[in-house]
């Protein structure tokens, strides 16, 4: 049985209140009852803690208060500490409904030791899959893929042939990886002529690709996710681009062929990145911005369509709101101005 | 065989001209011929009306004129009378091939009655769906979905374990209900660590959602579409995300985590609404919206990026479009000023 | 063993420098080696030809110098001439893993010769399938579906019933064609009524559809992709659109009902066109541009939100940025003529 001092251990926290307070599942302080553990990741939720009969609280040492009846464990990072508890208290196990009957796999795929291959799944020649990796059901798995250790690919994600993932990815359902890039050559009369998309994919370690995410592979050469990125769902990353270790990407992104994003970038839903453009290191471009240009200064801030600076962008939308007031300021200087000349004049 | 009069009856409506018109079908006004039904939504198609072999035409009383040589059919609610005109004319009957050698459902499974599972489709352990429901092929359910009656899923929807789904929901094909919610907590070297989403989606009755739509399950709790609820394809609901009763969001909108949208709502092709807002019911946005605040007043209108009161974002946009005016009439101030000030010095 | 001679040949190129020189492979230029050809597409990347170990360089006339050391081949359409180049050096061959046990074929399926149909494919009754279609695995086929010669469905993508497809279609992923519109009646309590979708969607030759791109049927008559027509990535094209030929689209842009586009646009990632609009051929819209009315002559260009002519929204846009400063000038202006006011006053 876990307790508020064995999880307090264990998330490396202080307790505050009774260490042996038993503890059974995690909740959010809305709906978490006895037995549970909650969090407080905002002072403004300390209002509920009195509601609330949760019998311990994750929180950050600032937002301690005395008066706080349950027990507490203190923390810094109280997000990292959540990820912590819930593994302890429920640890996550795939369930994959397996039958050889009702998969295919080749003959020359290398499957490593404790791997799992769900109904459905089709793993083409010359794959390589690593220890305890978990291919759920109605996977395709083309040809010459490589597959790391300890990956889970969830039901209908299709990887196109040579694609290259490292060890411990996560992909969702139905994301698709190496499919062609959009490459043609407009020719003469107005039609496009294919360019064949002859480069590959290569995924590295710890990269996280939400459901329905694309990742068309490259021309020639690679596109490359790099290590500990996190990618949203319904992404869209063109061929050739680079995106730089543990970037972030929230939903519905959108980034155009052979642009390459630095480290640590965060990206808001909805935008878009056109092509071509290197953007620098910690750069953080808001929700649905339209960047055309490059980043070389790291940990710039971007806004607006096309993206500007976002303190900018903040300070001109201020003053869009209010563009006719500011017309009708100019038209009452030209009036007045025009009374003062005719009065002039006289 | 179908005749106005029988259509009229159904619809409830009036008739104009020969009742005992035999119909067979229906069709758009531009393509309708003899022994079709068609209908006249907005009067600037009437002058088509002369050149259409239809035989017969719904429309609203007010579109009515009695030059009209067709049987006509009145009706205040024009869409619905189209709805069941089409349903009487050509029932709706969904074809799902059936193989129980290539289907693989779990012995635990609680299935109903006139349940059809098509081929290649993945019924997990302790499952139960409900009467009349159809399950197309190429579907995987997870472990612990309920499914209600009545209910189509189309091929390649992708349900992760412990989604609920009420009753005459529709769900298109590879949409995927219950994915990870895109939950990280930064640790103090710049990475990630993932934070385990252990709750689940609730849908339920009279839902419709669009092709390749993604619903991500809770962090912790539901993530809930509420009663008739109408998504279309390529949305993005996030984790802990509640849509109230009957909204309908069209296609490409994202909606962040936490995020709260009331009854009635409308929202527009590519909208983005952010994280943890409260929209009101009957709350309007435009399409390509970005909602950065929540919105306490029923029944009001959005429109911009960020988005704004709508009736104030136009009047903005058409003052943006002449900035250029705007910027060469404050310098012709600033000229005429300086030379009224100048003649005066002298 | 192909020779920078044969490729001149084959792309009717000019060869400077030695045509015997042997070709074994296509790279990038700061990744091709002796025995690659590569190409120079723009002439800021001269510099890397001295660094260079390629044996030949496609280029145009006007980018090449005599100092050039390596085999030069001048064309003037440097992308078609690549598309032929890797053609003729790594020739496209679609790998599909088949098993008769694994696949679901209606016996009254018309299948043509040299078809490849993949394991875990679903070929549903009445579809026509014309000679050298591959299609791959994991792909579902509805009734009535026509697919005409040389088309490639990759893996996952879902043909609803009716769909008609041309010849030499490429399909990507986990894509959807003929999934029912977005139409629903409002009815007087305020719930929808579902429109029954009983048009169809038809595919003419030359077309390729991107990944985990949805194309929804009509609600009567047909949604319509016109020849030669190129949709990138997770797009939505809605009911009853029709997109004119030779006309490109890239990552997700979303074109709501029934509105029609002409031959030869171009149109941006993550742009949107609104409802029942008519484009002109050769528009080309920016991205994330949303076109809210129609365009009658043909060859104009777009971008903003909502979108007006291209350059007048870049001067606007150049003034939005400097917004701040116009309001202090106007202030400015409002003082000066105070001042000028109240000294006159005296």
């Amino acid at each position: 049985m876990l307790t508020v001092g064995k999880i307090a251990a264990l998330v490396g926290g202080d307790v505050r209140g009774n260490a042996a307070t038993p503890i059974e599942g995690f909740n959010s302080i809305d709906k978490a009852s006895q037995g549970d553990i909650t969090f407080l990741s905002n002072e403004k939720y300390l209002k509920h803690l009195n509601d609330s009969t949760a019998s311990a609280i994750l929180m950050h040492p600032k937002s301690y208060d005395v008066s706080i009846e349950q027990a507490c464990i203190l923390v810094d990072n109280v997000y990292v500490a959540i990820a912590d508890t819930i593994e302890a208290l429920a640890p996550f196990t795939i369930k994959i409904p397996v039958d050889t009957n009702l998969s295919h796999i080749a003959e020359t795929a290398h499957i490593g030791e404790d791997v799992k291959i769900g109904v459905f799944t089709t793993i083409s020649r010359e794959v390589e899959i690593g220890d305890n990796t978990k291919i759920h059901a109605h996977v395709f798995v083309g040809e010459g893929v490589t597959i790391g250790k300890g990956c889970i690919i969830y039901p209908g994600v299709r990887l196109y042939d040579n694609v290259h993932i490292g060890d411990n990815v996560i992909i969702h359902a139905n994301a698709v990886i190496g499919s062609d890039g959009f490459g043609f050559a407009p020719q003469r009369d107005g039609t496009f002529k294919k360019i064949p998309q002859i480069g590959d994919v290569i995924i590295e370690n710890n990269v996280e690709i939400g459901a329905n995410t694309v990742i068309d592979r490259a021309a020639v050469g690679s596109t490359i996710i790099r290590e500990g990125v996190k990618l949203d769902n319904l992404i869209q990353v063109a061929h050739n681009v680079e995106i730089g270790a543990h970037t972030v990407m929230a939903a519905q992104v959108g980034v155009a062929g052979s642009t390459k994003l630095g480290k640590h970038c965060q990206v808001g839903g909805q935008a878009g990145i056109v092509g071509h453009l290197n953007i620098a290191d910690q750069t953080r471009i808001q929700a649905q911005s339209g960047m055309i240009k490059s980043v070389k200064e790291p940990g710039t801030k971007w806004y607006g369509y096309p993206a500007i600076d976002y303190n900018n962008y903040l300070k001109s939308f201020a003053i869009y709101k209010n563009l006719p007031d500011l017309q009708s300021r100019i038209k009452e200087l030209e009036k007045r101005l025009q009374e003062l000349q005719q009065s002039l004049d006289k």
